[in-house]
C-alpha cells in the first residue's frame, strides 16, 4: 500500500515544462518520475508579444488537459537559448536564433498570468539538470554535458550543482574557441566549436558541397536544395566521399578539442554527449581524448545520453527540485 | 597590546615554503602575513634520490636559520610542476621539465625526516592559493590566475575553493587548446596555449628569427646564440621588427582565446595574471575579450599580480591555512 501510494504521487505531482528554441516552442507535462504526460508544439513566434501570448496559452491549455489527466501541477520550468539569470527569472542575451528575447523577465508575466511558480535557464543548463535528475548523471558529483543540436549547448555540474558562474555566462560550451581565427560563428566570434561541430555548421559545409556538386553519392536521393542537411553530409561520408569525410573529421576533431580542454579546466568524471548528432560523435571524442589530454584525465569517460527530451525534463527538473525539497 | 600581540604572532608563526620547477629548488620560511624572511635557491637536481636529498638538507638548513630568526615553523608546503593529488601528498605525473617525478610520494619522505606536517600542490593551484590569501584574489568568490614563466600554470577558485577536478586534472590552464593543429606542446599534444604564449614558446620562436637573422634590430646586443630569449623578441618588436610583432600577436592572441575560454566555462569575475610575461600579456587579452567573448562576460576584469613568489606564497599558505583553522 505504501508503495502504492508513492507510485500515485510520482505520476500526479508534475511540472509544466516549456522549451523556447530557434524553431519550435514546445509545452509539456511531466510528472516527477520523468514521463512525459502529454507534449505539445507548434513554431516559436518571431516577435516578443506574440511568443508571449503563445507561452501563456499553450500553458492554459496544457493546465486544463492536466486537471482531466489528474496531475497537479506544481509549477512552471522554462529552458531557452540564451544567457539566463534564474535568481531573477530574467533572458540576459539571447542567440540569434530567438527574435527579440534579451533583457526578458519572463517569470512576471507567467507568474501574474498562471499563479504558479516559475523558473528558468539556457537550454544547456536544462539538459544537464536532466541527466542530474533522470539520465547518466545521476550521483555523479562531477560532470559536463555537451548539447548538439542546431547550435551546441552545454552544462556543468560541480559539486552536484550547476555552475553558473559570476554573470551566467558559465557553461557556454559551444563558444570554447578551437582555432584562433577558423568559421564565423552567430556569436561574432570565430573558431567557436558550434562554428564547426553543430547542426547548423554541418549544413553550411553540407549546402556548400553540394552547390560545387561535391556532395550526392549515386543512389543518394535529394528532392530541394532547402532540405539539404547534416544527415546527406553523414550518409554522403558513410558512402565513401572523401570531402564530405574530411568535413565531418574537421567537426570531430574540434568537438573533441572542446571536451579536452573541459577535461583540463575543470575535471569532470564523466562528459555525457546529448542531441541528435551524440552517437556520431561519441567515438571521435573518445579518440581526441586518447590522443591529446593529459595522462590523468585519461580515464574520464564519454557517454551518450539516453534521455529523448532534455530540455523539457530539465525545466520540468528545476519545479519538481525545488517544490518537494524539504525546508531545512 | 593587543595589537602588538596579534603583529608578534603575524611575524612569528611562520610557514617552510618549497618551490619545485624546472631550472631551481627554492626553500624560504615565509610569515603568516606573507612576508619572505628567508629564501634559499639551488639548482634542481635531475634524479629523484638528490632531489629528495637536497630538499631535506636545505629544509633542514632553513628550519635552523628559523629558530635565531625566532619563527616557529607550522610546517612544510611544497610547490611543484607537475599533477599533484594534495590529499594523498602525491605527485602524480611531472612536466617533461622535472625528471624522475611522476608517482612520487612527497608527504612520507618529508614528514618522516623533518617531523612537521606536509601539504603540496602544482604551482599553478599555489599561485592560485596566493592570490586568494594575499593578493587580488582575497575575499573574491570566483577567480582564475593563469601564471606564465617557462610553462602556463594555473588554478581555478570556486567559491573560494581550488577546483581539483575528479582526477586532479583541473587548472590546467596551459594546456587549453587554441588550434586544431598548431605547434607541438610538452604534454604530447599540439595547440596548446602554452605551446604558443609561454617563454618556452616565445624562447623557440626567437631562436628561429634569430637563425634566419630575423631577429637582431640596429643596437640591440646579443652575445652567443644560448642567450636568445622572450626579451629579445619582445624588444625587437618594440623597434619595430614585423616578424617579432607577428609572433607575439600570434602569441597573444592564443592566451586571450584561452582566457575567453576560461570565461565561457567558468566564468569567474576576475582573471590575474602572474609571471614574467604578465604585465605584456595584459592589455592585448583585454582586447581579445572585447572582440571575441559573449557579451555577458565583456565585464570581467583582467589584472596582473603584484605577488613577487606566487608559488612559494602559495605552498606557504596551504601550511597557514590549515594549522590556523579552528576545528568546527
Ligand atoms: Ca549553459
Ligand atoms: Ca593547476
Ligand atoms: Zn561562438
Ligand atoms: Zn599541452
Amino acid at each position: 500500500a505504501f508503495s502504492q501510494d508513492i507510485d500515485h504521487i510520482l505520476e500526479t505531482q508534475c511540472a509544466l515544462a516549456v522549451d523556447l528554441g530557434g524553431t519550435n516552442l514546445r509545452v509539456a507535462i511531466v510528472s516527477m518520475r520523468g514521463k512525459i504526460m502529454r507534449k505539445y508544439c507548434k513554431p516559436n513566434p518571431k516577435t516578443y508579444e506574440s511568443r508571449i501570448q503563445l507561452i501563456l496559452s499553450m500553458s492554459q491549455d496544457a493546465i486544463q488537459d492536466a486537471v482531466r489527466l489528474n496531475c497537479r501541477i506544481l509549477g512552471v520550468g522554462v529552458s531557452t537559448g540564451g544567457r539566463v539569470n534564474p535568481q531573477e527569472g530574467v533572458i540576459l542575451h539571447s542567440t540569434k536564433l530567438i527574435q527579440e528575447w534579451s533583457s526578458v523577465d519572463l517569470r512576471t508575466p507567467l507568474s501574474d498570468a498562471l499563479h504558479l511558480p516559475v523558473w528558468l535557464d539556457n537550454d544547456g543548463n536544462c539538459a544537464a539538470l536532466a541527466e542530474k535528475k533522470f539520465g547518466h548523471g545521476q550521483g555523479v558529483e562531477n560532470f559536463v554535458t555537451i548539447i548538439t543540436g542546431t547550435g551546441i549547448g552545454g552544462g556543468i555540474v560541480h559539486h552536484h550543482e550547476l555552475v553558473h558562474g559570476s554573470t551566467f555566462c558559465a557553461g557556454e560550451l559551444g563558444h570554447i574557441m578551437v582555432s584562433l581565427d577558423g568559421p564565423e560563428c552567430m556569436c561574432g566570434s570565430r573558431g567557436c566549436v558550434e562554428a564547426y561541430a553543430s547542426g547548423m555548421a554541418l549544413q553550411r559545409e553540407a549546402k556548400r558541397l553540394h552547390d560545387e556538386d561535391l556532395l550526392i553519392m549515386e543512389g543518394m536521393e535529394l528532392k530541394k536544395v532547402e532540405a539539404v542537411s547534416a544527415v546527406h553530409l553523414i550518409s554522403a561520408a558513410q558512402q565513401g566521399n572523401a570531402k564530405a569525410q574530411a568535413v565531418l573529421k574537421t567537426a570531430s576533431t574540434a568537438l573533441g578539442v572542446a571536451v579536452v580542454n573541459i577535461l583540463h579546466m575543470t575535471n569532470p568524471s564523466l562528459v555525457i554527449l546529448s542531441g541528435v548528432l551524440a552517437s556520431y560523435y561519441q567515438s571521435p571524442v573518445q579518440d581526441v581524448i586518447s590522443q591529446r589530454a593529459l595522462a590523468s584525465s585519461q580515464g574520464i569517460k564519454v557517454v551518450t545520453s539516453d534521455l529523448e527530451e532534455p530540455a523539457l525534463l530539465g525545466a520540468a527538473s528545476m519545479v519538481l527540485d525545488y517544490t518537494t525539497r524539504r525546508s531545512c
